[in-house]
């Protein structure tokens, strides 16, 4: 089974964190190799970036997306790992050529570039998964098989939040430079604290139980002084059958580090996941029991789930594994396409449609926090 | 040091629980007994209760009162474990006579006659505990204390919660009395899951950080069919200082027992505490450290709550003496007043404010709920 | 139903812990009240800690027994609190006369005291409860029923364990009590820490297994300069069924408070328990699910440990309530000794034969240890 | 930097579990890379392997070596995933040509055959890493450099246990490869459950203290029918300052997957992990504060430990980075060696001296066991 071969556009910098987080989950499975980059805007600073990862450089995505046509470069698919306002130009590149993205989320600074990039997909057909790291823990996935397959119930009730201590004081006034972007409107779009972690907080909400988000009232704040946008988002929202999601997200609370999760209360059930124990999952049926789940015992786990396994229970796969089990999906995704056999099963991961949802929801957060929690429709 | 003699009203119902929980609490000192009751409506009832007890019986609280007043029994301080819509009564009663009250909450039904109570207990100066349960874990005492002295900074945030699974069905209609009641407008008030246990989570909220809430905007549901009020409870708040705070409750939380807890985020620290891990406190500064404090450790934890542990860490007291430490400070609070030498001194357990503020954000939460989610002031 | 009247023997020394843990477990339930004391060595010691109870105080232990046997005393039972080797005594002495007795552990200084009280509780039929207080704990209770029903099928292997660290310095020197007692031992008998909290480790084992300890290979140690007895207890032990026990102490480990917990392996599953979260117990069958059933929690669970408890689960009874659990099972084995109706099945809780087994082991492992770790046979 | 390159022997087989996730580690950094392999015992098989890896073959180890010294095959280090029979031969040939060697443990058959390796290693002065993986979760190199430091004082005793569940039952006899050589004396050794998990539990009590052991009292059970060696394993060691270390292992553990962990008891504080939530370290000094700590929190942690971290903590890295973390350490030593600048320190991993320790402890075991738990010297 011959290696896919991906490319990846930005993640160069020398701030730049998810680059090399993306480098470790592609190489993690040795299905995948990273062949190629154009990893910064810096014509210069790009390809001495792809010398330093050991691939080939180029200095922009569009000469990367021309060898690719020119049959110069063999990639199987990009991986775009850019800062938010530099995520819709290239994935429309390359999705119209034909060629397969995992992207960063969230997926674009618009709904319009969302919807953009939808109709595209759904034109050409070709594969997009949105890298929403969490979903890709299998525990997660498990969560969403059950709700799926009936264990809880209708779903009444989710709460889902985030919450993070980094940016409680003025971090971006120091020069890091992942406080700088994701603090700054131009490159990161209308939300801070709702675009990054929020939209995680939303995937978690919606993707897990497969209900829709119909409007929500939201109250977004700025705690820091001199920052322009949110560092703090709070919301209550309708779910598209009458149910009631608690969103809520911060980047403010000192000490936090990614304390992201979720509970879902069902009519027969409820299921809690906390993103610092990923590989866990708690279910209760209200008989008096607490039962732990625990990614790697395979037992009776559906094999849409275990199919993700790498190793037995007991040894935590965790962060790195779970981003690689999105590009295994979009993996599947494209070898299933090839008609190559004995492919397992891809899981639905979120792709396009969760990422225009998602910048929905946050267009429709700062628009109702404005108005003053005034319920809005996504 | 004569044992206080206290009294009893409400609780003696077959189907009563905090009767019997409140007098475990009064026991578990020796420094207290229960020794009268007027403990059921039904007048022959009251008395086969009290005799149950092995105390003395009154046919109802008017009765014991005058005994009090005329010199016939002799009582400390009266509790009051009835349901909501009878609380106001006898504690407007037994207040204006000079007897100092301990009270389950919500206190009343109405905005009015909290203020009254809270009127009258200013004019009188007579001692008022309302038993917010929770507030008696030394734990959750250090909490308050902590923010009191500044160890998290000026508070910026709040999460609290609690989440319920015992109403998730139409318990209400297998006869089950605490479902009963508590569903019942005339028995509960405006509000079943708010009033119940939103309350809690607006103590913790308030009475923790030492932050009134200015205005609300929440959404209200009722889940299970045929019910009138609220099993589901939603708020976003403006605290008095700026500050948010998201308070939620819930009834239908399937195999949830009784998940109650908060989260306070500060400018230089966190705070997070769990009911159901009571004895523990987890403090966070932002250094990479997570540090955990126990009920029983005294070390330089303040005497305001080292003088409330019974043993040392490690055993932990848990639900009673939580129970109990309210007694203990209306106790306290009655020695003091009488003069009594060496007493130490009373953790400012919510009181009469607490209960005007309770009830006037449970009125201000369902009329915004009403009015779609409007942000309403208390 | 007339409440219990209640002897203390001990307990009322200044830096006494267990006599007011006591009285606090006796007046938990509404069905018990302390009533006589004989609480100190010294007479008028011993009249002025029970004037400072508020019960009637006696001199000795003699001068209380003289007054039952008189008829001026009514006394329903007697509990025993003194120092280990003030226990064979009066324990003697009461139970010769009758009278019920829960006698704090260790249970006498020497297996031959041990077995005296033995034959006498036998030959008088006389109902005694060995105050191992963990073993009140329902989930402790319950780990001992499912064994006995074969829920983990045969057991193979025990891990028991208590790791404390209050005397991880010559505290005994500085005068406090507690500490000077327990490593004196003409007062605590042969062993520290093994007497102390290594027999609440083998009651773990070999209680909640229902398996005896044939033979043990023990090390001692004793880490603290001046002390003479150990402060650090281990053993490898032999179950009478073939399998092993690993049975643990130490009182040096630093920062630890009560970590006393088991883990129980068998045929078909496994069970894990840990004191200082005693009301959830972990177990496991090899399916991939772990499960924990927590105190409170009525549904399917066997009535003779659900009838000990007093409120739902997600409120922690713990620790006082434990102890109350003891006290229980001693007034419903007098209760029903006396043919009242309607008295719910005593537990199983420790007794004679149990404290016999604790005083064998801790004699075999002080011997074995002195030979080098030879198996010594209890 | 060039990538390092790197050979594997063993690993190839269907049932090889090791291979893979030494594969993945190699990879998770960008600065090695798998290149050759002699994979399995047939030459057909191995080549057949070696091409799924997509790496150069070779018939067996002798070639791969050849090549290297005739210069065809460039290797910067060699990792040996063989079942324990086929570690030393393969290990001793590519010492002696001076290649490093990476070797799953335990390193070998007998303690001459780890005697010999650890004279070669000192002769020829070459890269030796014993992969140990769990001493390369971050918190636990933590814990040796806070021992090494004097955080905890001098340490008095050591608890280290490893508790598996999956040799509950005759696995080995349904063909499972994984338990067929692990239970079979002449592919594993003289012990199964020592070798395989005790030698962990002991490197915890060892290498993390720094202490070596002197004696060992042991008793090894086997307790499933028809299997020769052990699968249980209990020890009570004495440390070489005169302390006390209790080690023990199971595979009977039904239900318990990788519950491997240790505590340590210092005379200023105690230090407790556990494998299942590697990524945190919990301190305690006895100041009434449970203090812990996390993988990725730089903070003021020792560069020792974090430059091993490769993202911030709140996402944990766990099972696979901790094993590359072994790879990171032997890459630092080859590339140190090398004069390469820049290069951080690399941790003291344990290494041939562990290896020869821990054959030397088995040995003592087993020996003791037989001899009715005498105590052994190493």
């Amino acid at each position: 089974m011959a290696k896919l071969k991906v490319g990846m556009i930005g993640g160069g910098g020398p701030g730049s964190f998810f680059g090399m987080v993306h480098n470790r989950a592609i190489a993690l499975d040795a299905s995948r190799e990273l062949v190629a980059g154009a990893m910064r805007t810096d014509a210069k600073a790009a390809l001495r970036a792809a010398k330093d990862y050991g691939i080939k450089g180029y200095i922009n995505y569009q000469a990367m997306l021309e060898a690719v046509q020119s049959g110069e470069q063999a990639l199987d698919y990009v991986t775009i790992v850019t800062p938010n306002f530099a995520h819709y130009e290239p994935a429309k590149a390359f999705l119209q050529a034909g060629i397969p993205v995992l992207c960063e989320k969230p997926m674009t600074m618009t709904v319009a570039e969302a919807q953009d990039l939808a109709r595209i997909v759904k034109r050409k057909k070709v594969p997009f998964v949105l890298a929403h790291t969490y979903t890709g823990h299998p525990m997660m996935m498990l969560a969403k098989q059950m709700i799926k397959d009936g264990d809880i119930g209708e779903v009444r009730k989710v709460d889902s939040w985030y919450n993070q201590g980094w940016l409680a004081t003025d971090l971006e006034k120091s020069g890091q430079q992942q406080a700088a972007w994701r603090t700054d409107p131009k490159r990161t779009g209308i939300s801070n604290c709702g675009g990054d972690i929020g939209t995680h907080a939303f995937v978690a909400a919606t993707w897990v139980t497969g209900l829709g988000v119909k409007k929500v009232s939201a109250r977004l704040n700025t705690f820091v002084k001199g920052r322009v946008l949110d560092d703090d988002f709070n919301t209550i929202c309708e779910l598209e059958n009458g149910g009631t999601a608690v969103i809520t997200a911060t980047q403010i609370a000192v000490g936090y580090r990614n304390d992201n999760g979720f509970r879902v209360f069902g009519t027969k059930g409820s299921i809690e996941w906390h993103q610092e124990r990923a590989e866990s999952l708690l279910v209760r049926h209200g008989d008096g029991r607490d039962v732990t789940y625990w990614t790697g015992a395979e037992f009776d786990l559906p094999a849409e789930v275990s199919s993700y396994f790498r190793v037995p229970s007991g040894h935590n796969e965790d962060f790195f594994p779970a981003l690689a089990n999105l590009h295994t999906t979009i993996e599947r995704q494209i070898r299933k396409g090839r008609g190559e056999k004995g492919i397992p099963v891809a899981f639905p991961h979120p792709g396009v449609e969760e990422g225009v949802a998602g910048m929905k929801f946050i267009k429709a957060a700062v628009d109702s926090s404005k108005k003053k929690g005034a319920w809005t429709r996504l």
